[in-house]
């Protein structure tokens, strides 16, 4: 027997109650007329996914319980399995409710609630513990599992194949990483060929804050192969017929759902299967879809990027035009007295290739009047550093002024290994909106460059920009590399400090130079306080600075 | 029966393990040469309370064990409960470790994680389940609690004496909020009334980032009476001797320690009662407290405040001075086209009063440079709002740059009411390492103005200050109230919205202006990018922005 499913894979916005109901009343007709059995939505997908401290309170809870009200008395036969926030008055519970003809059905609370790393799910919510109950949809007994829950090796898929379910569906809320997709498919897979029945894994899809969610919804049978899947980064709903294979003793779940009878094999759609992508493909859809979401989903059309003819803001300016349209980007150039040429060329060139405007605006008049106020008091020195982090703020001024006076939000263009070890100017080159790449380790930024060119078929980006050696031009004749060790050296022990917990001294045992160890992971320690006051930006490895990587600012920790 | 025990509240800094672990051994040699029979130290006492994603790296933890392992070593037969973080090689827990005669000698770990607030215990912790076990200090059954252990009520004070604990020892990370030490007084007592038991109560002391915590530890006796409290926002080694009253059917504990006789009654120390402050007293004592340890502990003498002759920069120096010297506080005033007279002359007063440096840099220079930088992109146009933010960014230039020479950190001046509507300059006003008053709404800055003059008992704050019309000087004429509500009108509404919340409805609901309602929340809810990037400092609410408030930034729901 075929059950017709639906997988919604939809990009609400986050506490934004009315347009999110109605994304589920747009799919919930397109199943119906595609005579589904089942539609199947992400978590929380009333309120978006995560909702965060808009679940402490009261009135934001009961506005959401009247748009789940308003939605089930919509529904017809098709069942539809949709992500709420659950409340008995006292505690909050992450939950599904199974939804039809014209009401709530069966709510299912959630068991596993994930609480480390960008999860806080028992900051709000109380697991689930009443007994696992099927629900019937044409007689087909079906089980569900909220997210993390299948994740978890005796998770509440196992009772509920054993007590007689014949397809799981699986609602998440799972934030893109490197290769999650990946890892996702392989496990349920895996999942569903152990219990031996079909699997249906739906995901939100869209940018939130520092998270970006990548879809990837997908179906998978009895023997956890894989019947469709629904693109990466898009929204989509996609329509499957899997085949039921009937259990020897099948049992009647206690809820009855679902007049339709089984479409005929004939009338059977085509099931796509997306392709799946490359490591840097996925990455840089990642960025698009962040960024764009971000931008969208808080009200700007444009942004403007302090182009310096550099890899970062170069890249940034790419990932600007592919989300944001060329025309609703504009760079800066703001070229200094120890600006070179080719910075200015560079990002001529690059705007020219890209088609975004580009205005110069020399910082030399603020930077002399800065030097001018702040000569009494500092008579008799000789400001190293300090004049080339008034240099830095100077840009970040002339953006802001862009920005407050044209509505454009300044994207930011610091890479996670600048982030880390602190090169960077606080209120200078950090200032802005969203910062699109603060989690690409610098020897990645280079990779998605060349990936740009690649992707065109043409030097999109002028082959200047990838060969040259990178410099912040805050001096005369200054290297990154008079700084920091090689990007080749200094991102592996970053990697190793900041994204695998791992000490200095575990560093040093594992081969690293002691010194060099000693420096950047006290440079990482010290530079905390920027990283606190930095944008927002996409998550796209499993540990990026910002909710991820929770480390106090005062630390004696060595 | 007496028993002599010692309160070690104790200021460590999270991390910093050599150095905490020194605190215990000396507080552990005054208790011994006091002849104490027990000595409580505060919750995670070795890491300091609280690690965060410290506690995410294995060698940290093992790096904690070893420290505990040595402090052990150096015990002899007064009892030591030290707040610690216990492994099971998997798991980790909030614990205390019993040490005595050179060895740990018992573990109770912590049940009820607080999660909620400023709290994350579950993101790290697992609770205890083990058999609760009573431990002998002069054959005299003792139990333990951790903090939120005691809140719970039917936590494990109950089964401990139940079990035949004779006493209670209650170790605490718990920070201040407004009243919290009345609080927890008063639910100790009631809680050692209702047992029957006295119960020690010890608290750490000292600022952590946002957090500042009060110490004011203390004991109660069997019928909850204050038997002894150490001061607030001090170390203090209490020394108490407890009357024990023995059960009639006693039990012997499995762990018995402590081979030291009960002191004689004449022996007896007096027992201090610290005083208890007033609501604006305690305030004032934690902004400074917090201000003190956020500059030490990350190793700043000296710090610079922009002084503008306003409320807000004004209580902020006054704190700065208390907190660290009048020798180690910077003024600068940084007048502009805009700025009246009094501003100048009130800063000057406030200054010499005070006793520390004040140096003025006008703006002009820089804000002429940026007029005509930006005048080809702004053609035709008459920049309101942003010639505004440049200014104050012309300032926070100016204070960054003098940090970045000389070393001394910025004070930021904005109150929570500002924060709150987004009434300041992201990258202008808002620049700096600490925002002292970043947690008290205006009203209330305006009290704690008048308590410095009332304990000065003179004007330290020019009358001048407190009682002119608020306002930003960046336009000629400008005050608050052109762009704000009343204080009187506002605080309130921010109160309920941003302290406690309720939704907009919610607020008109309780007869509140409907307009001003939706404008106030509505300022509230845009500004959250702004604050997102603001620098941290000391929470004295219930409910701070920070790691407290965690609101999406992306949030559709009005």
């Amino acid at each position: 027997m075929n059950l017709r499913l639906a997988l919604a894979q939809l990009n609400p916005t986050v506490g934004a109650l009315d347009a999110n109901l109605q994304q589920l009343k747009d799919a919930y007709r397109s199943a119906e007329q595609a005579q589904c059995s089942i539609i199947a939505f992400g978590e929380l997908s009333i309120t978006g996914y995560p909702p965060e401290d808009l679940l402490l309170k009261p009135r934001f809870i009961a506005d959401q319980r009247a748009a789940l009200l308003e939605f089930a008395a919509s529904t017809t036969s098709c069942v539809a399995v949709v992500g709420v926030v659950d409340s008995d008055g006292e505690r909050l519970y992450n939950a599904a409710a199974v939804c039809a003809d014209g009401r709530v059905q069966h709510i299912y609370r959630k068991r596993s609630l994930p609480n480390y790393s960008v999860f806080d799910e028992k900051r709000y919510f109380t697991p689930g513990t009443e007994p696992l109950q099927l629900f019937g949809v044409n007689g087909i007994p079906v089980g569900i599992s909220i997210c993390e829950d299948i994740w978890v090796d005796d998770g509440p898929h196992v009772d509920l194949v054993t007590s007689g379910a014949e397809i799981l569906v699986s609602i998440n809320g799972s934030p893109y990483h490197l290769d999650k997709d990946a890892e996702r498919e392989a496990l349920i897979a895996d999942r569903a060929s152990q219990l031996g029945i079909p699997i249906c894994y739906v995901n939100q899809v869209g940018g939130q804050d520092e998270l970006v969610f990548d879809g990837g919804s997908f179906v998978v049978d009895h023997s956890g192969e894989l019947l469709g899947r629904a693109p990466l980064f898009t929204e989509s709903l996609l329509i499957t017929d899997v085949e039921i294979q009937h259990r020897e003793s099948r049992v009647e779940p206690s809820i009855s759902l679902g007049g339709r009878a089984a479409p005929l094999h004939a009338d059977n759609p085509v099931i796509p299967i997306a392709e799946s992508m490359s490591g840097d493909d996925e990455l840089y859809e990642a960025l698009v879809l962040g960024t764009r979401d971000y931008c969208r989903k808080n009200g700007f059309s444009d942004v403007v990027i302090g182009l310096s003819g550099g890899i970062d803001s170069t890249l940034v300016a790419c990932v600007a035009v592919d989300a944001l349209g060329a025309d609703h980007v504009h760079g800066v150039a703001m070229p200094s007295r120890y600006s070179s040429d080719h910075s200015l060329t560079d990002a001529e060139a690059l705007a020219n290739n890209l088609g975004v405007d580009m205005r110069t605006i020399s910082i030399e008049p603020a930077f002399a009047a800065y030097m001018e106020m702040l000569d009494p008091s500092f008579a008799g020195r000789q400001p190293g550093l300090t004049w080339e982090n008034v240099q830095s703020r100077c840009r970040g001024q002339i953006l802001m002024a862009l920005s407050n006076e044209f509505g454009w939000m300044v994207l930011t263009t610091g890479n996670k290994s600048e982030a880390a070890v602190g090169y960077f100017t606080i209120y200078g080159d950090s200032v802005g909106g969203y910062a699109v790449i603060k989690d690409l380790l610098k020897l990645k930024v280079y990779d998605l460059c060349r990936l740009v060119n690649e992707r065109a078929g043409k030097e999109v980006i002028p082959n200047n920009v990838i060969v040259k050696p990178p410099s912040a031009e805050l001096r005369p004749d200054q290297r990154d590399d008079q700084s920091l060790p090689p990007y080749e050296v200094l991102d592996p022990i970053l990697s190793l400090y900041v994204e695998h917990d791992r000490t200095a001294q575990d560093i040093i045992d594992a081969g690293h130079d002691p010194e060099m160890v000693s420096r950047i992971t006290r440079l990482v320690d010290i530079a905390e306080y920027k990283r606190r006051q930095s944008p927002p930006g996409v998550r796209v490895t499993q540990k990026a600075f910002g909710k991820d990587r929770r480390v106090p600012i005062t630390n004696g920790y060595r």
